[in-house]
């Protein structure tokens, strides 16, 4: 199954993009089909069996005390409003002084979102609409900076690591300068391995001092890491509520400071899991051979699915052929910057075969381009930051992509 | 305030990056109280006015039925227990039948986690840790590949618009090919804007159904799609889940679709509104003179900085230069690959007094290198997709980071 530039229609075209971002709809359905399953059969009995129990405690507590269950049921009613605004039968904590609501905000923008303090107020709603559209985006960005310091952290590391081992193994005369270089490069296996650890160590860290501080079992405080590192938040279980709380400053604030970390290093490992799956469709992709290798010119070039703009790449390319060039191989595929997801690699755009593409990303204006590569018969293309050809340069003779 | 390669260490090296995340971490802190102050001014009076109300309502209903405010209370402690378990006073819909468990299923998998369905047993429990852990990482994959197919579109879109209008006007003879070129590029800010108003349409749209659906207030609805949209989720709306909402699958699948269109737009508008304010944290360093302008054989480069990884450019750098080097500029940084995060821009990473540095990514390899730059009289960086130096090559003399 393969599609050339020729093709009628840049949107038409299938990629390898496609592919995948298809594929992981169909695995993510069925994945959450499987769960409903899994969790329905699991927490179903349970529900029935809760029902049943508080059913008959009411009906008990009404015989009991003679009252009408109607009349209970209002109260109960009741109950739930003010359950909205805070209120607990077992008293907790004030939700709204200051402390509370900076543990709100804070679950507000890290989109954790508990739900135990929620405004009831009109304006409080409105505002938190705006507030949220600010916070939530820099707390996004602060997690993305995060993650790069991270894997730079790493980085270092584990070359520090493998630098030492090489000493230590006496190795260093033996190896030739090539496996040296590429021997310490860290893999997204390793930064993964050692994220998954260091979540596991903050989980059991917090783990030991929610269960001492809340009273929950290790197990009920491992869930909680979980659910609120996650950023899930389901809110039936929250550090940091009950009333004697409120005086253990040093609690409060280590409270935060776990969660804070907590969240960041699951952010990382979310992330770099994501990378771990991505290659696994990658992976399946070329195995089911859905991909389409595309020819210039009779140079195999493969289409650039990482970077997300393979219809632009397509349409312009394909103008151009139509527009007829006299420029033969190699051909330079410059793009200048990229600033798609955490995903794009450049570097897979190509496929081995494709010896003589050259695809890079740079502040190489087209002079610069000109001075690089001299006088040589080549066609480069240079995008913009989104992907779309803003200078097509025949070296010798420039080409127009409109 | 400058600091030079020939500086001590290079964690102790201060670079534009470890300026800005200090600065963010700042400003959130500042946010984050600000918030705090402002909801805490608007909640609290809401907070203490239900909870005097809630009390005079116990009070009346121990009075007029005759019953022992504690017996009331411990009531409610059952009534507590239960509604972890799904039960409400105002019965709803089954939780934990198949449609539910989906609906929950998804809301881990989003991360936005409403709370009123959470597991109960130990089994669930132990089962959403793993469950979510390859299923929040699938999400945020989608979520990329998602914001990756938009920035595409929206570029292919904005070009056409910007063509046809540069036919239309007739101005397509006078403005230069530059011009031409350079202009219908988007910039981040035409994204943003295109993005809030699609969320802004899919929230409105959705708030429509929802306030006929739910028999909410249109506010109301409106709050509920922000909190939902951006996985913050309360848990105080939550859609769906009324008794008579059963049978109405067609309600149910509508339901589940504006929730993950409007958590992919949102998320999208996130990212892109965090490129902005990254932007304008690079601004205010700038401005504060912050950044660290850095001095290579008297050649003007400026720090890494968005690439995060200027830890190991210094430190390599560095390295080479106190080995000694006989290069003379212009100096060739390449980057083979980079799978920074979202914001990973390289092409801001040099100024524009820069010019002699080019930084780009691809599949360059050292050979290639070679044959591109012939005997220019030239430094050569490469590194791996981690930033680290995997080959650094002075043209005609391989220079060795170790």
């Amino acid at each position: 199954m393969k599609t050339y530039f020729s093709c009628c229609c840049p949107s038409l075209i299938p990629s390898r993009e496609t592919a995948r971002i298809s594929l992981l709809c169909v695995l993510i359905a069925l994945y959450m089909l499987a769960g409903a399953a899994l969790f329905s059969s699991l927490e179903r009995p349970a529900e029935l069996k809760a029902h049943q129990l508080w059913e008959r405690r009411l009906r008990d507590f009404s015989y009991e005390h003679n009252i009408n269950l109607e009349d209970l049921k209002s109260l109960l009613c009741h109950y739930e409003e003010a359950r909205t605004a805070g209120i607990r039968a077992e008293q907790g904590r004030a939700l709204w002084d200051i402390h509370g609501a900076f543990y709100f905000v804070g679950t507000v923008v890290s989109t954790i979102g508990f739900g135990v303090t929620a405004p009831i107020t009109v304006t409080g709603k409105a505002l938190l609409v705006l507030y949220g559209l600010l916070g939530c985006s820099a707390t996004i960005l602060f997690f993305n900076l995060f993650l790069e310091r991270v894997i730079t952290m790493l980085s270092l590391l584990i070359f520090r690591c493998h630098r030492r081992r090489i000493k230590h193994s006496g190795l260093q005369g033996r190896t030739s300068e090539d496996d040296r270089n590429e021997d310490w490069k860290p893999s997204v296996y390793q930064v993964t391995f050692i994220l998954f650890v260091a979540v596991l160590l903050v989980a059991c860290g917090a783990a030991s001092l929610y269960s001492v501080m809340e009273g929950w079992t290790y197990t009920q405080s491992l869930y909680f890491c979980f659910v609120a590192f996650s950023t899930v938040g389901f809110g039936d279980f929250v550090s940091g509520q009950r009333e004697h709380h409120e005086d253990t400053w040093a609690y409060q604030v280590a409270n935060c400071l776990l969660m804070l970390l907590g969240v960041c290093c699951t952010y990382s490992l979310f992330n770099t899991i994501s990378v771990i799956i991505k290659q696994g469709f990658d992976w399946m992709l070329r195995t089911l051979a859905w991909v389409f290798d595309d020819t210039v010119n009779g140079q195999q070039v493969q289409a650039t699915p990482s970077s997300g703009h393979v219809m632009m790449w397509h349409y312009c390319i394909r103008k151009t052929l139509q527009h007829g060039t006299s420029a033969q191989p190699p051909y330079f595929i410059c793009q200048t910057d990229s600033t798609g997801p955490v995903h794009s690699d450049p570097v897979q755009c190509f496929n081995e075969s494709a010896k003589n593409v050259i695809r890079f990303s740079g502040v190489c204006h087209r002079n610069q381009l000109k001075e690089l590569f001299g006088d040589r018969q080549s066609l480069i293309y240079t995008t913009n930051e989104y992907g779309q050809l803003s200078n097509i340069c025949n070296v010798s003779a420039l080409i127009d992509c409109n």
